[in-house]
């Protein structure tokens, strides 16, 4: 079992101390979960109160944030504190300082069935009824899981791990670190036809897939190849569980896209994007870097870079909020627009009337 | 071949014969498709032609239901019919009695790979291609259709049925009389980063899931395992296809949660709850027990018990409905208000003209 | 590696040529890819540059489409035109003679797992781990890839290809020349209970599916089998990736049915028909022949034929143009709803003034 000192974990995060810096930490844990010995973090400001209580030895909280007044003494010391500047990450270091666990080779499965010509890299481990397709090429301390499938002549580079029942198809460059949850499908063919006397035929799906360093693939992801070149993910990008990526999409480096979006054909987006949950980004579009399509979001059109969009058809979330906030007064607003017409009908009769005395008045006078 | 009395079938499900209890049944179908032999049931309004045409020797019916007259006498018989309080119900348990097979034990395939340290049950069912991890617990009767992963330390509860392709990673806790459709995958890691300088460094996934008993888990699902402690789905939830359930969710007992919904992280849902299709929660949120989320609805606040909620974002049904009324009446409310733009303009200047001509009645007067 | 003249190409698809009908093509790809020697096409006027500036030896264009002027010499010579009705579907035709391979009868692998009376067609490719249960029937030059099942007594026509994962349930009848994506999930149980004091009792789902000729099913595509009777998709329709089919759904031929649309139980969608992306279709709806749903659209009660319907609930399509065009000026409706308001309270107090000044005339007059 690992542990370190505070004063340890401080230098690997970076942060300063306040309390005692020879401090053991054998774990970390969430603040209401942890006890003695464990680290635990403070960001989000409503476990606040849990701040209060913890039973942690040591809290990561943020520089700037101030203490609460001392709980009362209940026989157990304050916790001591970890200064830095973004709680959240120094706790996924410090989570995987205690939680990784070192590639342990496991080599190549008898029951597993590897091609003609696959170059096989060292320190891999390669698991029952894992097939690797002939030409392919695994690199050095791979994990392909149960029931993988690599096809052939598909890369899969350094240090990637392909959970059980991961399918690569043919022809598929996946880079280093690249970590592929179970159930996800790279390389399907895309939903490409010519309709001629209204039936379907299938355009021939010849193009690949590349997959960049460091992407993080959800289980039942489905990223299909392009029908001519390549779809495209980059770089540092990860995608939650059950996303659809249509063919020859191409995705920058360092995007979010949260469970069950859908990007459909040849739409590109670019770097440090956030798609959310259930949206949806129509086909040949352009999502500029750094913009977020807020969750269920349908984008029909060209989004800036650094926009967020929001709505079906999705517009800028400033101009959405205020539609929406008018949305839900309608009732009120035909109400009130019933009401105005009822008054107008009054000061018609009003005039009329005014008018008709006068002209009366008038004849009158006259 | 399974037969009954219809006498025998009202003592299994508490129902009063109306006809020829002695009434030989030997199978159970839809009204449109049954025959002599066979039973049927009656509890949709719209199969009402049906029930004057059916075939079937006998139809389960609801007790206060009226029947509509006799049928013109063609050839054959009146059914007889079983009054219950809930036909649906006793169909399902009089389908249950016709086709439920019981588990045959196959004993474990040579086809299997079953890891050391495996406590393996009585009486189960191993097919090829499954591999059981280090340390797991196969309960009794349980059966793992081919190809299903199950790994290190997870706990199968008995009788429970994991269809082909399954997916169980590591720590994860399966109840009793459990089934899993094909594909779903329990324990994927859940989608958690920490994002400094624009790049999201991986927040270690060590938690676990818990799936309660008598939960029933469609294909296609994908239930991530908690950052820290538990993913929960409840006793006697059951789950559709395609559904997203994300790192610490909490699902409570009884719940329905249908095709393609999606389940934020953190958020918990309470008991006998309702998500229809394609709904989605936000994170960290509560919905409340016996609440209903309507189709496609997007719930980004909190859900009192027993609410109904629709739109996006979901607001309280009967609200939405005025809404939803008064949004497609838009291009009518904008013709009214244009209207009566109008009339007031024209109010404004008969008004503007009543004034000059006071005014100058009044000068010529002075 | 294949190649053909102009002419060749000409003859295969039904067109005319402009230029060198001897000109040699070895390969078919995009327009802005193409090299000497290449084929490629125009159709979409977004690329009208790039066909001024292809390199190809062809291009496949419109009969009616007006070539721009001939690009300044550059030291290469123009393409030669191939001109048809339909330049897409030609494309796919020649794509499809270039691309196409020749089913290569690998045999039946000896790491699967074949269940007795199964009745095995000839030429067929049967690939490791690869399990068909008692009784199927797999017909002439099927394919089935690594991992895949076929249940009891489930039949997959002739040169139909299951590609690697795929999951085929028992009793289930898949057609000729079908093509079903990895991670697909044929015959899973329907989602169906009977709700009786709080609890969900399984209903059993013992109906089947039937996939008809010509049908192409994406990856993590999920189809129920019946509840009753049969689920059913129609010859030559196409379904994207992750697609829910509930039980006894019925879809027409030649369907397109795009990425993460959902299909309530029982819903009965006509021939010609397109769901477009995200897409829900509420249960035992119908949906007419060659009708369209748009993107993220829900439809919540029966559509025409011929029909094309958006939004939340789904309406024809000109009448949503209309809502949304107002929806997204309601803050601008409620700004002149307002200002007419205040116009209408002057107009108010004008009147009020003015027929008190006159009934103070008056009583002066009197």
């Amino acid at each position: 079992m690992k542990q370190a000192t505070l004063q340890e974990l401080a230098s690997l995060v970076g942060g300063e101390i306040e309390g005692d810096a020879q401090t053991v930490i054998i774990g970390v844990t969430g603040i209401r979960e942890a006890g003695p010995g464990q680290i635990t973090f403070f960001s989000n400001p409503r476990y606040a109160s849990a701040l209060l209580e913890t039973r942690a030895s040591a809290v990561i909280i943020g520089k700037a944030v101030k203490l609460p007044e001392r709980p009362p003494a209940g026989g157990r010391g304050a916790p001591a504190f970890l200064r830095v500047e973004n709680p959240y990450y120094a706790y996924s270091q410090i989570a995987r300082f205690f939680f990784s666990r070192p590639h342990v080779p496991s080599g190549i499965s008898e029951w597993a069935v590897i091609g003609r010509g696959v170059r096989m890299g060292r320190d891999v481990s390669v698991h029952p009824f894992v097939v690797v397709g002939e030409g392919a090429e695994i690199g050095d301390r791979v994990t392909l899981s149960v029931g993988v499938y690599v096809g052939e002549g598909s890369v899969i580079g350094e240090e990637s791990v392909l959970y059980p029942h991961v399918t690569v198809r043919e022809g598929v460059r996946i880079g280093r670190r690249v970590i592929i949850h179970s159930g996800a499908v790279i390389g399907s063919d895309g939903f490409g036809y010519a309709t001629q006397g209204g039936k379907h035929h299938k355009i021939p799906q010849v193009g690949g897939v590349v997959i960049e360093d460091d992407v993080e693939i959800g289980a039942g992801v489905m990223i299909d190849r392009a029908a001519l070149g390549q779809t495209r993910i980059g770089r540092g990008t990860k995608i939650d569980n059950l996303v659809q990526v249509a063919h020859n999409v191409v995705i920058g480096d360092d995007c979010l896209v949260v469970a069950q979006a859908g990007i459909a054909g040849s739409a590109q987006i670019g770097s440090q994007v956030t798609l959310a949950g259930q949206a949806g980004v129509a086909g040949h579009l352009r999502i500029g870097d750094r913009a977020t399509v807020s969750g269920q979001a349908g984008v029909t059109k060209d989004v800036r870079p650094g926009e967020t969009v929001s709505g079906f058809p999705a517009i800028p979330h400033r101009e959405w909020l205020k539609v929406q906030a008018n949305l839900y007064r309608l009732p009120a607003i035909r109400g009130a627009l019933t009401e105005i017409e009822a008054r107008v009908r009054r000061l018609e009769e009003l005039l009329k009337a005014a008018t008709s005395n006068e002209q009366r008045a008038m004849r009158k006078k006259g």
